[in-house]
């Protein structure tokens, strides 16, 4: 088939995984649910249709695998995760492993061994919905899974330890998951860029460059709340116009250091009448950055502008760091290999970073990563409206085709993580 | 009793008030409520200790009424509300009612006959908690009733005209509870302040200029949300941000035009997400001022400033006026009358506005009214900590006395509505 059809192909798998949910009126899928069941099985069904053999690990990772010339050569991996949010897009995830399929066919088709083989993982679970615990899929494979989350309950009150084995996984052998690193070459995924970054540049694809670290920031203004009438201005302490004030000084921060994004997302004003002056705003805030420094700096220079602002007021604050994830960066060589596959279909080749999570984060701990975006409508993602054209994954087929035969045609490969 | 004692007696009766509550471990007491009906019936007994005849209207308001030298003579009328908000202090309200008793008591005792009759009235709902709909007694008697309030339910599915019947009130001869302006002097309020001037300027007491008009406006402003790692700062239309933006303008203008009060006390931040941009903010926003004409350009001028603030980023948005009442000026010569009262006790007379609304707006629809305010401990008020000390409540009964008597050596007097 060519790239085209390959890619026709892709879309309408991804059509036929979105029919696949746990509710009836929208694509909800997550870890070891009935969906989740049907999209594995379907999913190895094309795996084998395209020459692989398939197993699934003892957390639910689905795992197609194409041998190469060489029975004791090592793997590469490409793959993505076939878990979804609630009221999810349909290519958030699965495009990623069905354009992982769709290169393996393409080799089958040609009969083309190459001097590794190629593995294509469908992680089970990577936006962690049921279990509010993300990446369980790659952390497995990783070696860093906690033991303890085998307790946690979902809504249900069903443990994550009765979701695995009631899906065929093996709980109490998880440890059976964990690859070697040594048998690694590398990991690549594809993904929808989730940005408007690529769409505003005109470009299909991209090559990320890094995984994001993120912190994320519990801020609490506590001020004096007071009757809206009979509390003349200079005599307020009001929370929410300090918040405004920090919430400006934040966007201000972020807009003029280049590549860092923050974010206040939630916001709360106490009591939270109209008639009321706010005594108290509990906000959030979300710093990310390709790398970990610039970040760190933000953080910090954010956290000195809350208390700058607020004594100025007269209030006090509370500042929790609820989350911190140091950012991983892609490997150079993969990038670079990858950057050449995407130059022989391309004028220009965009670097980008990711803003957000993927597996490639996690398996970065085990193997050299590589990723490419593909440009998504209107930057919408998380969404029932999310989309990619069927275009533009012919040109990411055609890359990830390339990519493997660059790689195939510069073995001895180095292997050297976080080069 | 000398007016400390007099004081003292309002402090052991505004106690007992607060005793007298529908919930039991605080003071909530709404419109013809069971509690209202013990409060009505205590505070009718201490009219009657007082000298005065007693008589409840058709809505539920308690009335004293202490006679003048000659029967047909006018009537001069004193008072505020029996009724309070949830969890409420013990003084909004009572303290009116409270003090005019301790007045009429200090004229029965000296055998003391005025030129006219003086009311003390207790109304019967001022704040309006039960039915959604505050100053239902000052209303009936104002003739500013509406009719088909009656219908309205509370939150156990009571009529409001199955309340007052219930209370012993004729929800069908509302109109009996009207007065005749003709018949009517004036209305004097003595209140809390609820608000923390007084206490900043060191002053017991303050004669109040008018009762602030209020706009309520609820404003939305809808941008687009996104996901917060992957969104370039340059690429978003935040509506927390603009948002910000907004409420900080608020609070400039209102801090750079003297008198006025502009406050954000509720706000919502859609989807609400913490990795989530918002794409669109509610927010609620109150303007007050003594005079209509500042509070009207200042409203025009924050929307002026929202429009603006919203097209620099490329935001809509919406503007709601969900409330408008004008300001109601105090007389001009009953104020005099109390501020000259006031200077044979204090070196230096306060004069401010109200921001809250009282009993007061409505009953100068049919007559000249003036108000006293008593500091209220750190502006604090519909909470329980709401206080004031035994010696400023002496202050305000030795004045309301004076205040009484001074009007009675200028009679005849003239009763020029909103001179």
């Amino acid at each position: 088939m060519s790239n085209l059809e390959l890619a026709r192909m892709v879309m309408e798998r991804i059509e036929a995984l979105g029919r696949i949910s746990e509710e009836p009126d929208r694509l909800t899928r997550t870890f070891c649910s009935h969906a989740m069941r049907k999209a594995n099985d379907q999913v190895a069904a094309w795996m084998r249709d395209a020459g692989m053999t398939v197993a699934e690990d003892a957390i639910g990772n689905v795992i197609g695998r194409y041998p190469g010339r060489d029975e004791r050569a090592k793997t590469f991996c490409l793959g993505s995760h076939l878990d979804t949010v609630r009221a999810a897009g349909k290519f958030d995830g699965p495009l990623g492993v069905l354009t992982a399929i769709a290169c393996v066919q393409h080799l089958h088709e040609q009969k083309l061994r190459l001097p590794f083989a190629v593995e294509v993982i469908g992680f089970a679970d990577e936006e962690g919905v049921r279990y509010q615990t993300t990446y369980l899929g790659s952390k497995a494979m990783a070696g860093k899974f906690n033991e303890r989350d085998l307790k946690r309950l979902d809504s249900k009150g069903v443990t994550m330890a009765e979701a695995i084995r009631e899906f065929g996984g093996d709980p109490d052998n998880l440890n059976r998951a964990r690859r070697d690193p040594q048998q690694l070459i590398g990991y690549a995924e594809v993904h929808i860029e989730q940005g408007p970054v690529l769409e505003k540049k005109h470009q299909p694809l991209g090559v990320v460059t890094a995984i994001a670290g993120q912190t994320r920031i519990q801020a609490r203004f506590i001020g004096q709340a007071g009757h809206a009438g009979t509390t003349p201005m200079a005599l307020r302490h009001d929370a929410l116009a300090c918040a405004s004030e920090f919430i400006l000084a934040v966007e201000t921060y972020a807009k003029t250091h280049a590549d860092l994004v923050a974010t206040v997302g939630q916001i709360e004003a106490l009591p939270g009448a109209g008639n009321v002056i706010p005594g108290e705003v509990n906000l959030s805030l979300d710093v990310r950055h390709a790398m970990d420094a610039p970040r760190q700096q933000a953080c910090a220079q954010l956290l000195e502008a809350a208390h700058r602002i607020s004594a100025q007021r007269e209030l006090a604050i509370n500042w929790q760091v609820a989350h911190d994830v140091p950012s991983v960066p892609c490997s150079r060589d993969l990038s670079a290999v990858l950057a050449k596959a995407a130059r022989q279909h391309l004028v220009e080749v965009t670097e980008l970073p990711s803003g957000a999570g993927h597996d490639a984060a996690i398996m970065g701990d085990i193997t050299p990563v590589a990723m490419l975006f593909v440009r998504c409508k209107g930057g919408i993602s998380h969404h029932p409206n999310e989309s990619a054209t069927v275009e533009d994954v012919a040109v990411a087929i055609a890359v990830m085709n390339d990519f493997l035969q660059l790689l195939a045609n510069q073995r001895p490969f180095s292997g050297k993580k976080h080069a």
